[in-house]
């Protein structure tokens, strides 16, 4: 008997679970249909700041896999269809579509896979739908953006503005963009210091990094309004002690999972509203839900809580242990284990990377630990290119094991924080990572990795501290 | 009482041990003496090929550490001083002041150190002693090519030539040093493919890659004789089979550990010929000798055999482990664990790199494993300067576990072989590394970073095999 897979969502998570339940069953075993509410399938929106800032062709350059290829591979993708309703109890959904006299009907399922990713942050202010406020989540977002900074509207003094609302990664990317298309542009955070990801101290090196790009970064100042002219277009923001003036605002403050549907059906959601799953990625209690995404909490592996974590990397694996596992792959299940939480950004050149735990949430789950801050380079000393890197490295106090690192460097300084992620998912510790063996060649490192001399000095800092 | 630690050798290993136990002991607890038989201390051999090639100032910019500055820190390092003979026996060494009308005498010590490194590999063939025959061993060495290049001899025809003999990281390097001399450069290698310490199918990658630089690489070639010009200098090569002309002919073989005054005094020695030691650093059966840096065997963690690494990463951590357990570190003996065979160069944009074990390595030791090969990029595809980059991973076949890694591509790519060797330290299988949260964004990696493409065809591999 045929079986059918229904997927919410056609972005990562969810087209990835369908390819691969694709690859394991054939479509007399296997119905796979997916609903995508948007324009668009499988598309990287990670890559919208850099489509911004005109270093990549957009908008099909950040499709992965077109509606027609998914077609292709036997699975009916429906675009411009939405999910307006889960029926759990009766294996099925309602949907809308939009571009078919927007009709309602109910389709069954015998698995269903929710991949509603995220919506952005959009804080309730005067004037935040105002012209002129552009949010960077879709590719329509991301068109409605570009369209705004090539009509060639300028201030009056000839400069272009931009005002980024928000510091963290899509904020900083975003503010790399509108530099890259000639704006000058102030990053508003209402944090005290930029990358609330970081630890201040790391924050701040950032803060310094901006402000040497002339990019003008204005710290622990929330925005309280949209500033709007006379036909109502936006002209900058005001944080209530000051007016920032802009041709355009970006919004860069994050997005939180999409799960309404997920909670009028009454499935577990965790403390950021993402919805909870087992290993296997299937609902909590369900048998036949599935999840992955950005609509999903995952387990970090460091602090043993679960978190919400938007990244394309994590939905994809999210999809193959989906499709997996719904496809009943003989080899046994397939699990995500969780994350530990790494993250990488760019803005300019400068490199913004993190894994494992911040201090506050180290102290948030009751450990204690110690912290190390070094200086190096990326490549030996003497070579041409070598830049430099902060390495900031937490372990805990009495078992020596990492908890986090996090870095802020120059070209060639984001990527080492991989190491620390392995390290964090060998639950290694400090001393321990001191004996890695990692390349080393003067092109590419320092004779000691910076890596390996903040596990040095982390590590007699763990030693002292006992000894102490 | 005060104590006497004797360091043979006043390079990476003997001076980071020598400065380590300073830092622990004071000269009243303990005196250290460092002797040192060259015109150089601490200085990065590894750099030579970047200063010949020009990228780097030398010879001062590849000294870490000037002989003052070691004298500063309460290190007696005499300089031109040789250590002819040891006595275990009754603690002491003979030694002979070069600069010092060559007088011998006997110093007494309690802790000895033999930190002597390596000696290039130098085949015994006619002409091989020829004026214009280089090797790159030491910075005198890199001068006296320096010296040949800046000459300005041509060839009849206006074109400088140059033949490096053997294309393993030493070879390739110095290939790329001559290319941007402006040379015409061959490679001769009596190999398959050049990189003998990567399997054949990633050593043909190299080859292909060299052609397309304008490097002429030779294989299956094993020189039989310089060829020498009537005033007795080196002209070029010859295989036997064929003649390649050159104005300058690099030696670029590879070093065996220089252990001869071990031997004599009947210290063990491994199978290729480096002192054995245990994890603490201190020669086997010996108290109070310690050896470490490029004349010791050590550990590879993944085979479970000692084998001659010459690097100065392990050089610097073996003298770390030596200065901390000779000044007695009351925070208990340090370690070093082994090696898991992590290497990485560059020839012009190509980056190689490896860890663990080759194939040839792993059946060596009576594995069975799978392999994959894939092809990836640096970057998203979409992403400015995203570049290809090859990965061949090794797995166990019946446990899953990772045994080795390989990488050819080009920038950016070399230094993911880290994430490899850190996985083969904490003995992961392939499987579980298809989860590591791996930083990602557009500039630094596709959503599915190379490595973990590699990860899931194999663990995918090894499956198929099982099942099979």
């Amino acid at each position: 008997m045929t079986e059918r897979m229904v997927i919410v969502g056609g972005d990562a998570a969810g087209m990835s679970a369908a390819s691969q339940a694709r690859r394991i069953r054939n479509p007399d075993e296997l119905e796979i249909v997916a609903f995508e509410r948007g324009h668009f399938t499988s598309y990287s929106a990670c890559g919208i700041p850099y489509w911004v800032g005109g270093r990549v062709e957009g908008p099909d350059g950040l499709i992965a896999r077109s509606p027609e290829e998914h077609r292709r591979r036997g699975i009916d993708l429906r675009m411009r269809t939405e999910v307006t309703e889960l029926d759990p109890g009766r294996q099925r959904v309602r949907i809308v579509e939009r571009e078919h006299g927007e009709q309602a009907r109910w389709v069954d399922y015998d698995h269903l896979v929710l991949a509603t990713g995220a919506r952005p942050v959009r804080p309730r202010l005067p004037g935040i739908d105002a012209e002129g406020v552009y949010g960077v989540q879709t590719l329509d977002d991301g068109q409605a953006l570009i369209d705004a900074l090539e009509s060639g509207e300028h201030g009056r003094d000839g400069t272009r503005r931009a005002v980024v609302v928000g510091a963290g990664y899509i904020g900083v990317e975003m503010a790399e963009a509108l530099v890259e298309r000639g704006y000058r542009v102030t990053v508003v955070d209402r944090g005290p210091q930029p990358m609330s990801t970081l630890d201040p101290d790391m924050g701040a090196l950032v803060y310094e990094a901006m402000c040497g790009m002339g990019i003008e970064t204005v710290r622990g100042a929330a925005v309280t309004g949209i500033l709007t002219d006379e036909a109502g277009r936006a002209r900058g923001v005001s944080t209530g002690d000051a007016e920032y003036p802009a041709d355009v605002v970006v919004l860069g403050l994050g997005v939180r999972p999409e799960t309404e549907l997920a909670r009028r059906a009454g499935l577990p959601l965790g403390p950021s509203g993402g919805l909870l799953t087992d290993l296997a990625m299937r609902v909590r209690g369900q048998e036949n839900i599935w999840a992955g995404g950005d609509c999903v909490e995952v387990l970090n592996l460091v602090s043993g809580r679960t978190q919400h974590v938007a990244l394309g990397t994590h939905a994809n694996k999210h999809g193959q242990v989906i499709g997996t596992n719904v496809a009943g792959d003989p080899e046994g299940a397939a699990t995500f284990p969780g994350v530990v939480g790494t993250a990488v950004s760019k803005v300019c050149d400068l490199e913004i990377a993190r894994t494992g735990l911040l201090e506050r949430q180290a102290r948030a789950v009751g450990l204690q630990f110690e912290t190390v801050l070094i200086e190096s380079t990326t490549r030996a000393g003497y070579y041409p290119g070598t830049r430099p890197m902060h390495v900031k490295m937490l372990a805990e106090r009495r078992s020596g094991r990492l908890l986090g690192a996090q870095i802020v460097g120059r070209e060639n300084a984001g990527k080492r924080v991989d190491i620390a992620a392995v390290a964090l998912h060998a639950g290694m510790t400090v001393e321990q990572m001191t004996a890695l063996d990692l390349g080393y060649a003067p092109p590419f490192s320092p004779v000691w990795d910076p890596i390996l001399v903040a596990a040095r000095k982390a590590a007699a800092a763990v030693r002292e501290a006992r000894g102490g």
